[in-house]
Formats: C-alpha cells, structure tokens, sequence
C-alpha cells in the first residue's frame, strides 16, 4: 500500500515546521485533507504570500513588508535609546509594557558557537553601523537571560562600548509576584547583589 | 507596532493546524521567514498540489490521486475480506503487520452523536454498497478500540448483518510483551472472557 504522493510531499513539507515530527505532520496532513481543505488552500497562500514579502528592515532588522518598519519610522520614538532583542516576539513583548520609547534593533538570533552562530549571523556589524550613527546615546540590551542571551549581551557590551557607547541591561531580579520561597536561588542572589536604595 | 500583515496572516493560517496554539503559530511563522524560508516556500507548494490532487478512493474511500487507489486495484489480493478502519494511518498500521491481503474501507472518521458526526459523515451509504457487491463474504471490523470506535463497529455490525453478511472484530486482550501486573483490568477482564483452546 503507497500514500498518495502528494500526500506524502505534504507530510515531509509540515516537518519543516519546528517541533512537528512525523507522526505529527502525518496527522495534520490528514487532518487537512479531510476536515480543512479551506484551511489548506489559504495556509499555502499565506506561505506564499509571507515568502514574497517579507523582509528584514533597513534599520533594525525586525521583518516588515516595507524597506523600514513602522517602528523605526515613528515621529514619536526617541531616536537616542537603542534597545537590542534576539527576536521580534521579544520586541512585540517589550512594546506591550509600554514603559519603552526608543528604537529597536532585532538580533534574529544569540551567538551560540556551538551550533555555529557567530557575530555574523546575529547581524553584529548591521548594529554596530546602526549603534554608531551619533543619535543614539544609550543601548539597552534585552536578549534573553539564558546563557546564550547572556554571552551575546556581554559580547555586544564590549563591542559597543569600545566605541564609546553607553550600555546598560536589563535589570535582574525577584519578578513581580514572586514569593523568595519558590523563587531560584540564583535569582535571589542577583537580586541581593542588585540591590537598590529605597 | 505593528506585525507585517503576511506574517500575522501566516500565524493565523498556522493556526488551522490542528495542535498548534496562537504562541506556536508565532514561532513557526519566525521560524519560517528566518531560518527556511526554502522550507515556506516547500510547505506551500505541497498544500497546493495536495488539495489540487488528492481525492477519495471510489471503492475504499482512503486517500487517492486517481480515482481507484493502487491497493484497490492491486490483482494479488483476496476480493473476499473487507476490512473497514478509520483512517489511512489505521490501514498502514495493519498492512505492516503482513498478515493481511484482503481489502480495505476507510470511514475517514468514526461515529460521534456528541459532535454531530452521523452515519452520513462515516459514509455509510457507501460502505454498504461496497460490502453488498456479492463479492465480499466477511466485513473484519478495526475500528478503534475506544468508545467512539466500538459504538461505530457496533452500528456497523448490526447493519451488515442485517444484510446477511458475516461480520469480524478484532480480538481484545493482553498486548504481545504485556505484564498482566501492569495490563488495566478491563483489558484483563476481556481477554479472560474471549480466552480460547491451547
């Protein structure tokens, strides 16, 4: 007994996906085809769609339909403080607390040697030109406080400051609601080492 | 801020998937335009040609791109056994145990009142009409082994023999490499009651 080609095609194409093995695929290609075919037909023009137009900003990297971003080309931004994430969801995140003015600057990525990823490919030298261009006066980064998002905060710290630029990150500490009971101990002792005056 | 447009119409068509959340849908999308873009563009392909080609079978009603299925018109199998599942993964599972060469009936589904899913939906008319050919001389029945399956096995058997054909289910009990410390009492329960002659 064969699948159907296309069928099959269609499984090995869902794989792609992250974290969508083959069971998975295999499920969501018959789910497709018997109960979504509608479903089907608009998530391949969207792909289709998404591929074509989207690309990277000019200025800060993060994906847009446009050569720069509405966030960059916003009049009501304040062009001096520069913040540096390692995805847009990260950014979309910060945006929502709306304690935050500034531009952007989308890493798409965290060096991680391991796997591979270098300065280049975290797009260090697009943020150096971008960091350097005289209006901005501070860099605050917010990649993750994982290792990895720590070594590329301590990596891109460095850079920048060697040309001058004043660096800052995120602070550390007990998240809002946390009870020092169940928080990590790792957490507490940064917070204790961050302390500050009341 | 703003998510381009394709993107968020991407997130969204990720989201008919069946499994895969607003937050998922985000990261496959991110992932998609960042790391494979091949990838989205593959996945696109294979949903439009799958839609465009795969059609049900006329005589098994599994998954086709012509109008009979290769395993319908395979000349090696026995026209006399009808074995009736509920998917096309159901079939593959039990044409890799080797130890069948009938033919098959895929209802794409099982019956489920609760969800409004009828005899209609399992195509029943048709299954009918394809064990009442006066070729087939025994309907074994495969479906699942949970309320849904067993409820549609039943209604299956009561409608079958009532046309004067014989109808199979297959056998509960321990599974092969089963400890009957761990097997669930029901199962047990079952396998004493259809225990057969050594």
């Amino acid at each position: 007994m064969k699948t159907p080609s296309s069928l099959e095609f269609l499984s090995e194409a869902l794989r792609r996906l992250p974290g969508v093995g083959p069971k998975s695929a295999q499920r969501m290609a018959y789910h497709l085809m018997q109960h979504d075919r509608d479903g089907a037909a608009m998530l391949g023009r969207a792909l289709n769609q998404a591929v074509e137009r989207v690309h990277h900003c000019e200025r800060c990297n993060t994906f847009t339909e446009n050569p720069v971003c509405e966030t960059c080309l916003d009049p009501d931004r304040d062009l001096s403080l520069l913040c540096v994430v390692e995805t847009p969801a990260d950014q979309l995140m910060i945006e929502q607390t709306l304690t935050y003015k500034g531009l952007y600057f989308v890493l798409m990525g965290h060096l991680s040697p391991l796997d591979g990823i270098g300065p280049k490919d975290i797009h260090l030298e697009k943020l150096i030109a971008r960091a350097t261009d005289g209006v901005v006066k501070e860099v605050i980064l917010a990649t993750n406080f994982t290792n990895e998002g720590e070594a590329t905060a301590h990596y891109i710290s460095e850079t920048l400051k060697a040309r001058g630029l004043k660096v800052s990150r995120l602070a550390r500490g007990v998240p809002v609601g946390g009870e020092l009971e169940y928080v990590d101990a790792g957490t507490i002792a940064r917070a204790m080492l961050d302390r500050r005056a009341t």
